[in-house]
């Protein structure tokens, strides 16, 4: 056999992943920050899980879709054998995680003894799904979420959702909506129109395109599977009733006893209590409305569902809701669970594109000298004094070019600079005042 | 074929990996917080690469033995071809990353139009190498690096040391030692004393070790591996006299005119600016002194080589050096290095230790209520003005074993509690105060 070349190194990063600049790194640490602040207010704790995990807990079926997104990791030594092996499954023993919640229920189940009950958790880190490229959506992303296990009450979800939009609202975020919903109330419509039981998945799949394809878009889609046109027209009359955009919206009594014989009553009063609390506390920046044609794509959902969207942004930044039978299935006994996720990267976007947090960033300040000319001692006593001051300092040698330095600074952000005369003195300009001009 | 029976699945991490518990990852985020700001106020920006990288920048040689340890990835979808592959490479197109400097690398060549120049770097981030178990040691654990690229001048390395003495102070560590040296003036020694410049490097792995197995072993392992014995007692009389326990420690300028013709005095005189300038800035904190022993492992060093011991803990807990020749290697156009790395995960032991930062944290109070008795919008509002108070508050259901509840709360680092009456009062008091122990 031909031996091949080596290949050349590339410096881009790999594919559907990126380097972060560092003025979007710092957004990213500044967002990171007020949104933990904000949690641990609310008695969030931080847990931390490794980046990787069995291959067997990834691949167990409650990851849905993302299980066939995930980046596998190679066997390593001897238990790698590669002559005898007959499919993907025997290289693997390991995997990157798709999101923050399959690993956090493993983390309970490994630390419960040593973690209070409830546990209110709070997860920031990055997550890997190798997606097909789409513009604006990476390989490596970063998720933060909130949640709170071994909780039953609606009391929880009180808590993500107050402390979710006081999260938003610190990062200075402002016409917000919590769109909220309930698993038990979509089965119990469904019911009460007549869908098979057995079918709700795919009547809950179409619903939820509502927002993108409306209500004929649904209709078409309903009727192309095979549904019957009765159950079809019904559910129709109930959204055009109670739906977003409705004659009564967020009707949640009136629309219980449409539902008649259907309705859950427990599931009813327990998403009233939390809409009415909600109601009470909701400040100037967001409202709460309930929306009966809610679904949120995850199929581990028990309970209620909720969603924020910003009047700013097209798609939910937000999203969460009650999963009581996950810690069950994956892990052999149930306990009550439920959690909301904020989109970082969403976020993230809409404050690099509405340059959202510049204004509390530190003044930053380039000190400029000459190697032989100036005294360093004196230069690092300069800089340390600023420092003092509150500013951040950067000591740089001065440029053949100095008109070229100062506007490469000025491009990359410093507010500021002070230029060494090989006396030891020197004088603080501001690049807004633009007096570098006439250097 | 019998099929096999679904493994069971465990809720452990990974071999070598692990869960943090809350009380260790806020101490993390407190101690990444802090590090970050100070290299912050030195004017270093923030970078982020993927974890993950091509595994032929990855596996390319400058990774030293971690090139072993790489975790990688199996290639996806029609890319990976079972039926043909000969050898691992073959299965793998991805790795995670087992440092930060090769990313930074190619980080740089990638962006280098877009970043400033000298770009002064800070990264924090997770690490992967799959190595032996051993206590302490994980095999995913955080590195804390600053690195300047693109200046020639000692001046960086007076930055580099600076920023990092100043970080470690800042987190309250104190009686530290900054080690220095140079490859070019260990090269000019090994001449000096006859050793063969071909195999330079063996004399410096056993002179590495001289911490642990002192002079006596290190004269051992030269003699097994056959260096000439003149040589080896030269390198032994030059130690004596200007190694860390010798008669002249330290004194650079001595020694310097020791090696006669092969000192290399531009090296010389590079470092003697550096320790003469860090002297002058050392605080009470932090000493720094010329260690003509230090050698540090990366072979990609080229200049001066630094590391910072704690007289609290048995190993360094930062190191660094230059390697002016690393970013021409990999990408093909040399530009002047230098950067310094922070052990993360042996500071934040030190401090879980010492209990360090603990006074910074925000005081946590929970706020007891039943839901059936009280009022759950008074309880939220109690809840809000606490947290204005700059209280971390968190709204927990009662439990029937009130007393239990208490010393549970208490045992998971809450510093007091309110309980609700049924009237909407309540009244904070301090678990320090013992007075739960009256109800």
């Amino acid at each position: 056999m031909a031996e091949k070349t080596a290949p050349k190194l590339s410096a881009e990063p790999p594919r559907g992943m990126r380097d972060i600049l560092p003025d979007e790194a710092e957004m990213r640490d500044a967002t990171a920050a007020a949104i933990l602040d904000v949690y641990r207010q609310y008695g969030f704790r931080r847990v931390e899980t490794p980046a990787l995990e069995h291959i067997q807990l990834l691949t167990h079926g409650e990851g849905g879709e993302n299980e066939k997104l995930i980046y596998k990791i190679l066997k390593r030594g001897a238990k790698l054998d590669l002559a005898s092996a007959r499919s993907e499954m025997d290289l693997v023993d390991l995997g990157l995680r798709f999101d923050l919640t399959v690993p956090l229920v493993r983390y309970y189940a490994n630390n419960h003894a040593d973690l209070p009950r409830p546990l209110k958790a709070v997860q920031i880190g990055p997550v890997w799904r190798a997606e097909r490229q789409q513009k604006g959506r990476y390989r490596q992303f970063t998720q933060c979420d909130i949640d709170i296990l071994g909780m039953q009450s609606g009391v929880a979800e009180v808590e993500l959702i107050l402390a979710t939009t006081d999260a938003l609202t610190a990062l200075g975020l402002r016409r917000l909506t919590v769109r909220i919903n309930d698993r038990r109330l979509l089965a119990a419509m469904a019911h009460h129109c007549g869908f098979e039981q057995s079918r709700f998945d795919s009547v809950f799949i179409a619903l939820d395109k509502l927002d993108k394809i409306d209500w004929s878009g649904v209709e078409k889609e309903l009727m192309q599977a095979g549904h019957p046109p009765a159950a079809i027209g019904q559910l129709g009359r109930l959204i055009a009733r109670f739906g977003p955009q409705g004659a009564a919206p967020g009707d949640l009594g009136v629309m219980g006893k449409d539902l008649g014989a259907h309705q859950d009553e427990e599931a009813r009063q327990a998403l009233e209590m939390i809409i009415q609390t909600l109601r009470g506390e909701a400040t100037g920046s967001w409202v709460i409305t309930f929306d009966p044609t809610l679904v949120r794509g995850m199929s581990y959902y028990t309970g209620p569902i909720f969603e924020i969207k910003s009047d700013d942004f097209p798609a939910s930044i937000a999203g969460g809701g009650r999963y009581d039978k996950l810690i069950g299935k994956l892990l052999g006994k149930d306990v009550p669970a439920t959690g909301f996720s904020i989109g970082f990267e969403r976020v993230v976007s809409l404050l690099m594109d509405r340059q959202g947090l510049r204004g509390r960033r530190q003044k930053r300040v380039a000190l400029i000298f000459e190697e032989r000319k100036d005294d360093l001692a004196t230069v690092l006593a300069a800089a340390r004094a600023l420092r003092t001051d509150g500013f951040a300092v950067s000591v740089e040698l001065r440029a053949k070019n100095l008109g070229g330095q100062l506007d490469t600074l000025s491009r990359h952000g410093f507010d500021g600079f002070a230029l060494f005369d090989g006396t030891g003195q020197s004088r603080l300009r501001w690049f807004a005042d633009q007096e570098h001009r006439d250097e």
